[in-house]
């Protein structure tokens, strides 16, 4: 058995923002931290050591993806998922409980747990509490996930308050399943939209007691507003010696508004996805890589980025392998984006760090231009 | 006026076989040498710095498609080719007359030169000898080619015979418009499959002069041995002072039989194509990655291949990015088809250096296997 390595040392605060640095066996990362999802045992678009390189220190990988295909045994065989993808970053993984709600009307929920059909061969599948820790900890995760059971929004009091409580149970039984497990284990709040469901999840998560503690079932339609309320009253009952995880936000501003109010980690498909459809982060705000301006521009993305996109193309070359959907457009797209997240995180921490954090607020949201003139 | 620099020589010779370097401003080329596909001012797939670091000294690009898209202006205004796409090798244009081949029906062709349709806005689009180079002169080409006339295949010697005569005369017309621009000139032999009017061609273009000969119009459907006896009949009477380059062609045997016969250089988009659709070329053959015998295989694509893939990825792991349809799946096979064409040059050239390329082809065949076993 390893021995487990999973410390939080908070290291400065400035009102509720908090600059820390979590230790696991596979190397430190430094909070508040962004981790680039990794669904299917690759970031889509980059090599893992390119996204090293933009300052990624954690990635996010899936269970659910990975027991589909190539599949558990198929990873254990390898010696487990950072040997299989060749990441010598830790790894934090999903329970899989998002994604099964995910596929809507294909799966049904009991107390037991959660049955659906492989959208890749049709085969039925079942994953509950027990057999999600036990995959997550075959995977080599750094970081195991509760398995969840994630409202849908809108939900009426009754269908959040069932889940809530449904969730709390299976977070129970994952706790009790990891047992002496290396990994870290973090609980994940639920309760939908009500701050009395919340109320509750928050007390049964931490008399569970857990290594880090992640905000759930948020950014799943409702509005901004109502999710940086949720936040706001979650994280200020949350226990201030773990991390708290806000699960996939968001947009760079909604990253600076949760460190505003304790957020440590975070994760998002927005980097990845926007970049393969040529929408790219700058200090300055979104670029339209596909709008017709940037065609003779031989401006950089982002003149403040020390990316390898930005340090050796053109706005107009990358414009142009969009035009052609050449796949290098994509991964030069993908870098940039992933290293400007993280330089924005490098920045909050700094920030932080130097108690001006509403300042860099400021500077932030003053830089920031209609993205028809980016 | 920059100076022109260009100069071929051969160091040593077996038989017909050559081994060289072609001395450019930008680098020089060892020689044989394969030069990978850049068609759209990237190579597919793969950054142009993990194109060098397989060894590749020249990559060859497209005049056809860089004047449909981006344009020439655009990059003009970049200054120049490798300015726009960052690269700091040697390139080889071709001089779209293959490109505008390829259209059939959609372009007519006169004495003058061709006209046909953008595939990008349906614009018409004009082609002679003059423009051709002239935009190979502004590309910033080290390695310019003559507008040829690609003849169809099959055709009847009349047709044939017709379409060699306008590529001599476009010839001729792009070795006046060449004059003393700074880049090599290459003449093309034409001819289709007749022996007789290979002879002619071969005697104009040698009239012209040019600083090396391209063997064109191969590739395009005839059978291998028409091929090689086109091309043995053509190899031995072009002059031995300059370089010789055998367009389009081919497999990594193609490439070691060609050599015998004293070709110096190459393209092909078969290591880059076939890296997309997961076949993968190793020293014992071809590998297809989507055969499910690769599902569960820790081994690596060729364990003689020092290429990065290789060095950190398994089968199993490049067969689960191909069946997720993964971009990182594609660049990885793109790097390491890549290195092992330049892995097959390197030892082709060491063979030839120490006058045992019989050896080397009996060995390089002797390891051949069907794909069921590599």
């Amino acid at each position: 058995m390893t021995l487990k390595k999973f410390n939080f040392n908070v290291n400065h605060t400035e009102n509720y923002s908090r600059v820390g640095v979590i230790e696991t066996s596979r190397g430190n990362i430094n909070t508040p931290a962004f981790m680039p999802v990794g669904t299917q045992a690759t970031i889509k678009g980059a090599f893992i050591d390119d996204i090293i390189k933009t300052g990624s220190e954690i990635i996010l990988s899936n269970t659910y993806h990975l027991m589909i295909r190539p599949g558990v045994d198929r990873i254990s065989a390898a010696g487990g998922l950072h040997e299989f993808m060749n990441c010598s970053l830790p790894i934090l993984t999903d329970s899989g409980g998002f994604q099964v709600f995910s596929l809507g009307e294909m799966c049904s929920i009991s107390e037991e747990g959660v049955t659906f059909r492989s959208p890749v061969n049709g085969d039925r599948v079942f994953l509950d509490p027990e057999k999600s820790i036990k995959i997550q900890s075959v995977l080599g995760s750094d970081v195991a996930m509760v398995f969840d059971d994630c409202t849908p929004h809108p939900s009426t009091f009754e269908v959040a308050e069932k889940s809530m409580y449904l969730s709390a149970r299976w977070a129970k039984r994952s706790k009790t399943a990891h047992r002496d497990n290396a990994a870290a284990l973090f609980g994940i709040v639920q309760g939908g939209m009500f701050l009395k469901l919340r109320d509750i999840s928050l007390a049964k998560m931490q008399e569970i007691g857990f290594d880090g503690y992640a905000i759930g079932g948020l950014s799943v339609g409702e509005s901004k507003s109502e999710l940086f309320d949720i936040l706001e009253h979650v994280m200020s009952q949350l226990p201030v010696e773990q991390p708290r995880y806000l699960m996939g936000v968001g947009t760079p501003s909604d990253l600076l508004e949760a460190v505003k109010l304790g957020v440590d980690m975070f994760d998002c498909v927005l980097p990845t996805r926007n970049a393969r459809n040529g929408y790219l982060f700058t200090s300055r705000g979104d670029l339209k890589l596909r709008n017709s301006r940037h065609k003779d521009s031989d401006q950089v993305v982002d003149e403040t980025c020390s990316c390898y996109t930005c340090s050796n193309f053109s706005r107009s070359y990358l414009h142009h392998l969009d035009k052609c959907n050449e796949l290098v457009g994509s991964t030069l797209n993908t870098i940039h984006n992933i290293h400007f997240y993280q330089q924005h995180m490098q920045r909050i921490r700094e920030a932080v760090h130097h108690e001006r954090l509403d300042d860099f607020a400021n500077e932030f949201y003053g830089q920031q231009m209609d993205s028809r003139d980016v």
